[in-house]
């Protein structure tokens, strides 16, 4: 393609209100722009990008047995009424009603497909013989964001492979799930994004396992907790933490003293109020488990995970308790339980770091009023200690004698272990062979197409701009020629540019005439894997300058030949990436 | 792939609800299950399919010197409503709210993309320099149907191609059309559709001149006016008709004689209560002509042509006259109007065919009253005949001494010269040479690609099913195992499969241990065009039946080599469709 017949609006300056480096980098780049808060145009160059993903993904999932179909966006309500989804997602789902004939029919933009997968498969699928089906599409998807915000990265619309399977037996989901895994981790590695596959939880679409494929980059809205020991990774809200041996303080008890704290009820308030840290306060809050009450004592810098507790106490269902029974088992409003002097006796369960404090701030279940010199067996008692909050940098391990580091991290992709939720939700059920009916088993797999190109600009760029892997470059290949108007030149690079694309290399010629500096700047800003240029001494004394984006120093090459070697040098970076 | 394990749910029974052969055979070759009304999921072959059109489209776009986006499908309200295209759309914009931060943001799902890519280029181009330039996009379009029908020809949700070509002289856009015509020409015959490019209204889009891409169907909803004389065809809204030699009645005229007709306004009640033909009455219509009064006579049994009056009058805008105005020019109610008698003079235009009408029934300007026996000159004047109407069946052609031929067709391509519509309202403007200011010039160039598959089906489909050329064919080639469960014919018709995957051939593999019989009702049903059955006598002998879906009988040829020869049969029936 030659520069002057597309459209690459390049820009020096960095537009405003973008703020991290995909988003700044994708305008100036000139490969998206904004429409709307949440909705982008693909321009030439970050459409290449996104189809060259689009395809690598495709590959893989036909390569994993995934049979493609395409799903309507424009989708039924009554569907999403049918597993309670439409207030689970609440403002998120796109809703409306059209008018057709007189009549409204209400309708919801496709989030996600899960229940019209399932409602097609209840359709079409009756016996075990006709399991296991993996279906998939590439499909745009719409969620309304609240805040849309860095670029692509968090929009209301947006490119995503959703995949499902369905089977008849675990063992054929966990084979499936497997199978996905393994397309992921060859999918990623192809578009040169530096994953980590880390176990989840499944969230609100449920679900008994499943694991989510982040790019580590600093401006990530994720938070996963790393081992590098043992390469244990997790999502926060997923971590483990290894067993921390928590010694019991040395510190002189003091006695426990009421204090009055007119209208301060959070961690955060009650530290400014009593000029103390949040490490010597104790959260204690209410939850029903399986509708029994339950008080659960955290260390106030601490985070308490829910899904933690609820397995830890080996219930269905955990909830915050609302503020009617807050008050009936503390006697005080939201905001000053403690586990001294309750007025209903609940099991009191502690996060292990809990062990170890001494002189603890806890509310004291009566309004505006805190305890301090609050201390273990002395003045309260606890059923059980356990881990129940999130892992935090600095936690011991699970998997070896090492430490958990924190890092950032953008989520690229989600395999999911669904197992019947929907199937049973739907009544999508099979025949065995014995003419007994089961419910069909289900997973599901996620990629967000645009994220990955956002994720690669977010770790692999440099000062001068985007650095694209030679998979997903929208364009292999520039050709710069110095001085277009002169004709011996232009001549030279017509002539290369034609035998670049006869050899099958995706060829961007940039035939401005234009300085020499700002083509060399805006190639390196769009980040075409390897710069060309003709012109100059060097097609004077008969070559060609080479330079990848990735090095330093340019190299010349023979102008005779130029192209075959050129295309030889670009299928060894191709084979990298297969 | 093998039929094992992909989904392709054939139906033996017609479906219910299904009328026309491409929507009966879409659902009975399992391509497509309808998700709502208007909304169809597109299951593995369908989607195959769907995918190879799409293709060549983009080829096609490619050679021509488009380049590829992709815009939102959320668009935001403003733009539509900077061109007045919200209250032109009406119903068929799906508009909706969706909230943010606790505010109500007003959206569109994008019906085409005139506004969105105006607004775009209006934003990155200024000068000239930039022009001309065409980008394209092949994307989801919503529009809702009031009553959608005819399976996929008729959904709210279609995939369409839409290029838009900018340039600064109206010579560049000269250029641009022409070269889009010729890609459409390519793109419909790589396709495999016999069509007939025709003269076209732009209709609402608006513009100068247009073509659309007619595939020539007995169930398309649109009519074409063909001359097969000269080749001329044109859309029934556009055909001109060739000179009408009308001559003078020599019927005996008889008296104007006033009747009752009570409550009886239209041609049909009309024709009904004074038991006479529609060609005998004459309609009296009242427009206004740029806000000028104009009477326009027709015959009863033909349509008025609004654009052809608009023409033939020079008027800028055609309307009909509210029911105030005809009431103040008539004297009466809408429906009773006449020539004889009015109330007001106004401008009387006729069409050629009223010309040689006598004794003709007309409204008598009272309520509940007509005249029969009105004469021409004796009892109303015209001031000018003229085409007004729509051409129809046996008109003379506007092109040879032949006649129109009426033709049904499915509109798969639309191509417009817009001019300065769009980017007028929207002020994109470039600067030229001297540095002075202009309108960018635009054309827009639409393809229909759902209706590629269902008039090809449409049109070329027999009494076993699809017929699919090979470039759309979901696979090029099927192999039939006959007794799946001899491992004899297994081990065979496994090998057969490898080898002709590895040749590149798309092929499907019926593996399913089914009776011979349903498995070639099946493999014709859904058209793959080549089937190779592997098994009984033949593969004793060493041999393979090879079927061509268009041809009745099979030939045999030597198992040894046999991929070989199926993929050299195959590179010869795809050289047919580059």
């Amino acid at each position: 393609m030659r520069w002057s017949q597309t459209l690459i609006p390049t820009m020096k300056e960095t537009p405003e209100g973008a703020e991290i480096p995909s988003h700044v980098l994708m305008l100036r780049a000139g490969m998206i722009h904004q429409l709307m808060a949440g909705a982008y145009t693909y321009l030439p160059l970050g459409y290449r990008a996104l189809r060259k993903a689009e395809q690598i993904i495709r590959q893989e999932m036909d390569k994993a047995g995934a049979v493609e179909v395409h799903m309507p966006a424009l989708t039924p309500i009554q569907l999403w009424e049918q597993t309670g989804r439409v207030e689970a997602f609440g403002d998120v789902l796109i809703k409306f009603d059209v008018r057709r004939q007189g009549k409204k029919v209400p309708m919801a933009l496709g989030p996600t497909h899960e229940e019209i997968v399932t409602d097609l498969v209840k359709k079409f699928v009756s016996s075990y013989r006709q399991l296991p089906l993996t279906l998939y599409q590439i499909q745009t998807k719409f969620r309304n964001e609240e805040r849309p915000r860095f670029g692509v990265l968090r929009t209301s619309e947006f490119l995503m492979k959703d995949a499902y399977s369905f089977d008849s037996t675990v063992e054929g989901l966990n084979a499936n799930y497997d199978r996905m895994y393994a397309a992921y981790c060859t999918i990623f590695r192809r578009c040169g994004v530096d994953y980590l596959a880390v176990e989840a939880e499944s969230g609100p679409i449920g679900g008994d396992a499943s694991h989510e494929f982040m790019a580590i980059a600093d401006n990530g809205e994720d938070s996963v907790l790393y081992d590098p020991k043992s390469g244990y990774a997790a999502n926060q809200e997923r971590a483990e933490t290894g067993k921390r041996t928590v010694a019991k303080s040395t510190v002189e008890p003091k006695p426990l003293t009421k204090l009055h704290t007119p209208g301060v009820g959070s961690i955060e308030a009650v530290s400014k109020f009593l000029k103390c840290k949040p490490h010597q306060m104790l959260k204690t809050l209410i939850y029903t488990a399986d509708d029994k009450p339950l008080a659960v004592l955290i260390r106030g810098d601490h985070e308490a995970n829910e899904n933690k507790i609820r397995r830890a106490v080996g219930a269905k269902k955990l909830a915050l308790a609302d503020a009617a029974l807050v008050e009936a088992i503390t006697g005080a409003p939201v905001g000053f339980a403690g586990p001294v002097g309750l007025k209903q006796p609940v099991p009191i369960w502690a996060d292990d770091d809990v062990a170890g404090m001494a002189n603890m701030i806890i509310g004291a279940n009566e309004a505006d009023q805190h305890y301090v010199g609050a201390n273990l067996e002395r003045d309260f008692q606890v059923e059980k200690f356990a881990d129940l909050r999130n892992a935090t940098a600095g936690d011991p391990s699970p998997r070896s004698d090492g430490k958990l580091e924190l890092r950032h991290a953008i989520e690229i992709g989600h395999v999911f272990k669904l197992g019947t939720k929907y199937s049973e939700a739907m009544g999508a059920k099979f025949l065995d062979d014995k003419e007994q009916q089961h419910t069909i088993i289900m997973g599901c797999y996620g990629i967000g197409v645009n994220r990955i190109l956002a994720s690669l600009i977010e770790t692999k760029s440099d000062a001068n701009g985007v650095v694209w892997p030679m998979s997903i470059a929208p364009y292999e290949v520039i050709v710069s020629s110095v001085n277009a108007a002169d004709a011996e030149v232009s001549a030279a690079a017509d002539k290369l540019y034609g035998e670049l694309q006869a050899a099958g290399v995706d060829t961007l010629y940039d035939d401005r005439d234009q300085r020499p500096g700002v083509k060399f700047k805006d190639a390196d800003l769009i980040g075409i894997p390897l710069r060309v240029v003709v012109g100059g001494r060097g097609l004077k004394e008969g070559n060609l300058e080479l330079k990848w984006r990735t090095k330093e120093a340019p190299e010349m090459i023979p102008l005779a030949g130029a192209a075959e070697a050129i295309a030889k040098l670009v299928a060894g970076e191709r084979d990298r990436y297969r």
